[in-house]
């Protein structure tokens, strides 16, 4: 297992494949982001690359991955999708780019770094391709920098909302911030005017001591610190937090990259509070994206009378939101989305007590290749997991974990939940 | 069935009575409230004033009444209670009483009136004894004039908050009270400065036609429009709406009487609102009142740090209550509550039926009373229904209910849910 004192990170030639290929696929395209969990970041760009059209072997992993994560069959046509990747691959192959981008204390992180934001899993296949991330340059390495700086699954909220705030809702999300910042809470917006603005002020605010930063999670790329006059407060959040964003520098925030960072930023967070918003506002998308993957939403309440709670007040009415007035409310309606402790240990227990029965045994893994067995015997025995957990326990790549899981389906030796990935229960006689 | 077009009233004897048990019987006395129900008002009356003790058949009915509604052996000690009912006896007997009451615009409604509100049966035997009631006085006769003002069990809300209003509070009570008016509520609230005058003022201005007038329920008697600086105000509201109480004319308003006051207002309203209430507010129990009798609870949001709503966000926060914003969204929660239009003729329907299957064949009221038979033969197949429902149907005053409700739960032919009594399921060869 990979622990917080032994990061490591993936090959640099996978980090400049994700980094092309965050540039050849927009954010949304789940056909793109299957491809590349299916086949691996190094295969897939090599394909877009290439012009050719893909082998027989490669359009069946790809439609399978695609298969069995619900896409419609006019969603899954690969040679229609590689026309649509390759119309950007003039933009790829700057091979300079992340060596300067790292000298000016950026980077990217990718799914196969030990560091990655494993709660982004919780997006399914709508998870990123990659993660650009801008601090404060100075001496240190970017990398060994952006570590320590990472939101946790269990330690952050999402403080959102409209950028036609009032004093109020300014008041209130300046407030939160810099309470939640002083008890370690990482607090994340999305860097826009009004409640995002307040949040972020707050949260540098409560985070003197530089232990619990900010972060700002841009809709366009990480090198223009969008909107413009935001750009002292993105600065100050640099030097203790970070900026991310899953566009490729040189990206333009575009309505679209709006609604789908706001998926990010629910992913990212353990609980997302919307502080205030109008009737129609994208404060509302993100709490959508956070009811839809399961972490819980706070709202604060506010005047009948005034339009920029009016959102606020349509949500509690009609979603599972729940009310929440001061940092204390928002801590409560973290602790109660941050899962058990010992939970992960949990799960290794169980494979190494499984895994035990299976040396001694017939066994239903009897007859499954190598990759497939590891992976069954990842899985914990009465609960479900993630495929970057299983990737983690097994030792096995993400693409060599969705095809092993896609093969042990068919064998019907595992089941999908909501949750993740488990085994079907035994059918009898399946063991002596 | 009583329809509204043909108001009956209780024998004045029946009115004397419980005009006196009004006076010797405190609200929250559960075990007078029983011992009236399960002996009848008139022989209630006769008990208390004899000072005699009671009979071993007056004490065995009684006891049952009071078994079956859960009282613990303590509460249910016929001979303490009456010496203390008894201590009250000098101020009853002004058998004029009633008579110059009404030449002043007032009255008392009991439960064997037509007119009485059935929906204050679903506080059990917490039912008040009787409701003194008050109107302007006029050249008709105020119990002709009641009839049509009576909050109806579909179309009244409560509207309820802190005296310590803000200019907020004031403003949303007052707007949502006229527009309820306008549409045919009625609205009822508590008579007190702060909230429940804003709400009566609305209510006031939005019943200009006459139609739809406002009630006050105090918590004391309606001789002494308290408080004194809303005199003005309550003496509007006798105009075209009316004040309620369960203490007789004379009777102070004290702190227990507030409490029992607040299960009244949650009983006769299909919904209550809270506009505003302090963290520790008399209207949060009015609204635990609601929920506990299953009442929908509607709550207006209102600044986090506003003193004045943090009773309100906490009632959101720890229980069902709903948000409201305006009228139309409490318009919405009463016709949640409402019942089907169609839901009591049902009933009727279903008796029928079921009574003729009964007439052709061997039968589990077989060896039944004849009271319990017609009891059981009022009784829906599948729902249930309250005891004031079954008298209207079966054509028996309420202590042949409540007796002859209990010797069939004997028998195990009826069972009783939070909602009311219903048919137990049929065992098998009951039936041939």
């Amino acid at each position: 297992m990979l622990a917080d004192d032994c990061p490591t990170w993936a090959p640099e030639e996978t980090r400049q494949a994700r980094a092309d290929l965050s540039r050849l696929i927009e954010p949304g395209d789940l056909l793109g982001q299957l491809a590349v969990a299916a086949l691996g970041a190094d295969e897939a760009v090599e394909l877009i690359r290439s012009g050719r059209e893909p082998t027989a072997l490669q359009q069946h992993t790809v439609g399978e991955a695609a298969e069995s994560a619900g896409l419609m069959p006019r969603q899954r046509k690969l040679s229609e999708a590689l026309e649509r990747w390759r119309t950007r691959l003039p933009q790829i192959g700057d091979t300079q780019m992340l060596n300067s981008l790292r000298r000016q204390g950026g980077g990217l992180l990718i799914p196969e770094d030990a560091a990655w934001p494993r709660q982004l899993e919780d997006l399914g296949p709508a998870q990123p391709l990659a993660l650009w991330f801008r601090l404060a340059g100075g001496d240190s390495d970017p990398y060994r920098e952006v570590w320590g700086r990472l939101p946790g699954a269990g330690r952050s909220v999402a403080l959102v909302g409209s950028r036609e705030m009032t004093d109020y809702g300014g008041h209130v999300a300046w407030e939160a911030a810099r309470e939640l910042a002083g008890h370690s809470v990482t607090v994340i917006s999305g860097g826009a005017y009004g409640i995002d603005a307040a949040a972020h002020r707050g949260s540098v605010a409560g985070a003197q001591h530089g232990h619990w930063p900010g972060v700002a999670v841009l809709a366009g790329g990480v090198d223009r610190l969008y909107p413009a006059g935001n750009d002292r407060l993105l600065r100050d959040l640099l030097k203790q937090g970070m900026v991310l964003s899953e566009m490729a520098p040189g990206s333009a925030p575009t309505r679209h990259r709006f609604l789908q960072r706001n998926r990010l930023i629910a992913a990212l967070a353990a609980a997302v509070v919307v502080v205030e918003a109008r009737w129609r506002s994208g404060a509302l998308s993100t709490a959508h994206h956070a009811l839809d993957i399961g972490r819980p939403v706070g709202v604060v309440p506010g005047s009948v009378f005034s339009v920029s709670s009016a959102g606020c007040h349509r949500l509690l009415r009609h979603t599972p939101a729940q009310v929440v007035t001061d940092a204390a409310d928002i801590l409560e309606l973290v602790a109660a989305a941050t899962p058990h402790p010992g939970a992960e240990g949990q799960d290794c227990i169980e494979t190494v007590q499984d895994h035990v029965t299976n040396d001694d045994s017939p066994s239903v893994v009897d007859g499954l290749d190598e990759v497939a067995r590891r992976i069954y015997d990842a899985l914990p025995v009465r609960r479900v997991t993630t495929p970057g957990r299983l990737s983690a326990i097994a030792g096995l790549p993400m693409p060599q974990i969705y095809g092993g899981l896609s093969r042990l389906e068919r064998r019907k030796l595992v089941r999908r939940t909501q949750g993740g990935w488990g085994r079907s229960a035994p059918s009898r006689g399946s063991r002596s």
